[in-house]
């Protein structure tokens, strides 16, 4: 948000703790594209075959393999393991979060019995409830509802309109985007002569450390234990999460994904958009979900997993879908 | 929430009206699962293959069929034709909803000609718009927004953030969870020339009694008559309704179901999740729609439908694609 | 909403510039559908068999083309080229959306270096970041969220509770719904010994004019430039668009459809419900994916795409499923 000071790129270099070739006073501002970068922005490739590209275009300097260095003498180059990981530190360098301004604004309404860290900055029109408990330097902007004896870890940034029910623990450096509701009921009713008799929903909902959840993702609170999500969790927007879910540290979830009541998902897992999940069932660690994909068994193998029906002219695929049909008989 | 006093099992009997064997005087506070009860809980069975779990489990107290009774000698037991029902009822019991404290918060904003009864209690920054009716027992919680001219009926409870927009009626004893939509327009326009000319949605919603209705999700307006959802209806999270639908008593769709406009669904329907109903069909009365399923034909006859393509590991799914994409030639 | 004064059809045929037959003066309220339509009401054909159910309704007055103005002469008839559009027309004129009220409510948090043209309405509990721009003729509703140099264009509606992040544009004359959130951050982590790094996402969000977004969409900010959503484009609820998607303008898109990141859709597409599209990918103009379908590489020639699951009975897709399964072999 706020211009950051051009530095040379021995400076960026000594950053990353990364070797360097080139001019080393060469002054970069930010980061960029390989196709949009510009003279004072740093870029990086992973890919041999874009070097040309790069070559092409007016970026200052570029990250790349050390197998790939050669390929580009024309200007400074960071040489690391990892480009796109050089290149995400190098853009949270340029780019840092803002710090939490330590104030309650006027508007907001804080209950007594919450307890507010002196360092938090609470947002206009904002609502804290009874024995909530928000840790030093928490940023929550304007909007957003933090339920009875529900906890807020250090760090962490509550973007505008999320609802935190009661009973939520979020843990440290999350960052939770606007609409996130954490902690509604689950869907649980027992059926009894046609009719549905609701079962109160009493467990909570647990988020652990460096978790980040996208815009309007829900995350319902547990029957009788808690809903967990794991360290270090990517959620993306729109994603529903059902009552007693586990998801292990460091999965990636894609947007759009429904993952039904009671599964678990263990860790380093990828799951595409607009997966499904039926519910009780688990996932081992290191799954790919692909996208579209429906979830209907306990998957107990690593691997990538798909069941999509392949797209093509709609014509083509009333042929397809007859002939299909027919398996049936 | 609140602590709630041991109660004998003859007690918990009494409520159901049910026979019981065993210590009539042991002591129950709460609800457990089968694996997690402790002493003081009770629990229930409706599977005899799990009635060695409640052997070895510490459940204080478990509620079976008849038929199912003689397996567990060693701890009372309730006798019911329902097992998981009688379960709900005393969850209930055990965890009661909180009433409405009767009062309007100070930063709340009433426009002059809204109702609202006394007994109602209205959340911190709500906001309620001139000609709404809020009636006896209702719970609004922070942040939501009521329409002009929209009506809540007695005991509803409506979590944070949830927005009615003008003309929404809402029936007694429901439950609409944080970041509900109700009235928003219906995706309504003519095509004119490659531009979309919008119709005004000129209808409202009308929610049954005895509803409940997911976080987050979405029930758009009428375009010119209702959207109607009846009585009993149970909504899981991201569910969107669009306009004209309507929802038969009872039925219940679990979460990220798409339902687009001027579907009809009968009563004691059950949709599984992420289920994509196309618009203007008619689904009868007692159908289950498998999750995952695309449905875009009436369906005339109860029973379970099903359209998803069977997941399997990546490499084998792309030679089952091959092989389906040549049924079309 | 207000009541509008009758007109005699003679009046409409003249806003309409387009011909009619028989009784000029009789008088016309408000549009209706055909089977529901009273004698105060109009409505449209378009489709011939239809014609029938018209001689049987009480509608006062039909738009019909040219070539069905002879089926119906028992009442009076405008006779336009388009007759849905020409209702669409008349549906707007009957229920116009109500203009802005100039007024700030005095709930709403306005900081000082917001500027907000004195015509435009602000809702209560609204809050307006620093640097946001509000043009002539808007109205925020109650709750909305306005970020840091956010602006929003003239005669632009904004409905209760959405929020735009820092750095978002809105045109001219668009609807954003309830929940609606633009510019959370896009889904872009560097993947690291098995842990995600966060690349900060710069760009934004850019909306153009006479664009309509449905409840609950959320529509993410560019990870370095913008993501885009052109003119008259028409988003339904409950839609995810991923950073730095491209949508060209007078696109329609239905409820809970995922775009991934990075993808770019041509001018004049329609894409159905649910539909999902993996991201990276270009669409051409004049596109139409059907309702559940998942794309996942280019589309390069106009026309209509299919990929689903013929939906049966469950017992059938079973036998289905296992032949299915055996193509893999």
């Amino acid at each position: 948000m706020l211009p950051t000071q051009p530095v040379p790129v021995s400076a960026l270099a000594q950053r990353l703790a990364c070797e360097f070739r080139g001019d080393a006073s060469h002054l970069i501002d930010s980061v960029g594209s390989v196709t949009h970068a510009t003279r004072s922005q740093i870029t990086f490739v992973v890919d041999q075959r874009r070097a040309n590209e790069i070559l092409a275009s007016d970026a200052g300097a570029v990250i790349v393999r050390a197998e790939d260095a050669g390929l580009i003498t024309d200007r400074p180059v960071l040489i690391h393991d990892d480009p796109y990981y050089a290149y995400a530190l190098l853009a949270q360098y340029f780019s840092p979060r803002p710090r939490a301004r330590a104030s309650v604004h006027a508007s907001a309404v804080v209950e007594p019995s919450a307890s507010v860290d002196p360092s938090a900055e609470i947002g206009p029109l904002v609502y804290i409830a009874p024995d909530a408990k928000i840790a030093a330097g928490v940023r929550i902007h304007a909007g957003v509802r933090i339920g009875r004896g529900s906890s807020v870890g250090a760090d962490t940034e509550i973007f505008p309109n999320v609802v935190l029910y009661h009973g939520c623990q979020v843990g440290e450096r999350c960052v939770l985007h606007a609409g996130v509701v954490l902690g509604a009921d689950g869907f649980g009713y027992a059926p009894h002569k046609g009719q549905w008799t609701k079962i109160p929903q009493t467990g909570g909902v647990i988020i652990g450390n460096d978790v980040e959840i996208g815009a309007n993702t829900t995350i319902d609170r547990g029957a009788l234990d808690d809903t967990e999500i794991g360290d270090g969790v990517k959620l993306d927007n729109q994603i529903q999460i059902g009552h007693n879910c586990k998801i292990g540290a460091h999965t990636a979830i894609a947007g759009c994904v429904g993952i039904a009541g009671s599964t678990r998902i263990g860790k380093h897992c990828m799951i595409g958009g607009a997966a499904m999940l039926a519910g009780h069932f688990d996932i081992c660690d290191n799954v790919v979900i692909s996208a579209g994909t429906l979830i209907a068994s306990d998957i107990k193998k690593p691997g990538r997993y798909t069941g999509v029906f392949p797209t093509v002219e709609h014509s083509l695929w009333r042929k397809m879908a007859v002939k299909i049909r027919k398996l049936s008989s």
